[in-house]
């Protein structure tokens, strides 16, 4: 049961936005930036951003963030759903870019502290190709998922185990983004 | 040195804010919303709320939100830097409400991580008489000061060691608040 009186029905952290709408906006917003419209602008795709955002919400234990994106990316990744349990699993020999492993090693060492991550961080994602704004948004998504997996853990919020719920979020989430 | 390039001479997350104004505009409006615009609308003054972010962001060891959020607080308390220093050695022992003791040990269980508050936590507050607003926003603010903080520690931003500033920093964030 939620620690407060959240909207009942509501799965996760969107119970936690309804009940508040006021920081649910800017909320949304920064997501719909950083792991949607963000997709088409740079080296990093949504399927890449999702992935991030998955693995992140793993380190954290947070069930229903890393079900949803998890969805999310394999939704982006035309459903390869087993990569995303690879990438939770262990990113070094999963199927993916030097350079994503790179971004996640980073995306790792921000998830237990800002200062956690290196020069050498810095220096194996340049060499694997990522520039600033790669390294940029790697890091706050990463930053961003440690405020979205406390968020939802923290109010004790709802979160079904209903698969087909979770593969529904994800095509939409990765078809429409996160704003209203 | 930033992990990447940076504009020079702005100091801590306004650079990081600098150089992506798309993330950085939802991420003013919901430190807006948290610590100043809700000051006046529930049980939680502004002064309480830059309380938990400073005391927050002093457990993830970021010198700047602890010395410019400290700095905002004590602007909030009628200059009270002494007290801003005793919640963040031991706010058990600091002379402020046994609510904002109750919420601040939910804020500090935030920064653990969600899953670390537990029903004693919430029970302690309510028998202080916080209500469901004010529980959950000392969950966000905890859960969104472990976003910043990582934010600023993970770019490796430059953070000067300049009273002043900070002093000067703390009566403009709590005077005109976080929007543009």
């Amino acid at each position: 049961m939620p620690h407060i009186h959240l909207p009942e029905g509501i799965p996760g952290i969107a119970s936690a936005f309804a009940y508040r709408p006021e920081t649910a906006k800017p909320m949304r917003e920064l997501a719909h930036v950083l792991l949607f419209e963000a997709g088409s602008a740079d080296g990093l795709t949504s399927g890449e951003r999702e992935l991030i955002a998955t693995y992140v919400s793993s380190r954290n234990d947070c069930y229903f963030c890393q079900t949803s994106h998890g969805a999310a990316a394999a939704h982006h990744l035309d459903g390869d759903e087993a990569l995303v349990l690879e990438v939770k699993r262990d990113f070094l020999t999963a199927p993916i870019s030097a350079k994503l492993k790179a971004l996640l090693a980073i995306a790792g060492a921000v998830q237990k502290g800002g200062k956690q991550v290196t020069l050498e961080h810095i220096a194996e994602a340049r060499r694997h190709g990522a520039g600033d704004l790669e390294i940029h948004d790697a890091v706050l998504i990463a930053a961003a998922f440690c405020m979205y997996n406390r968020y939802v853990d923290g109010l004790a919020t709802w979160q079904p185990q209903d698969a087909a719920m979770y593969l529904k979020m994800g095509e939409h989430l990765s078809t429409s983004g996160y704003a209203r």
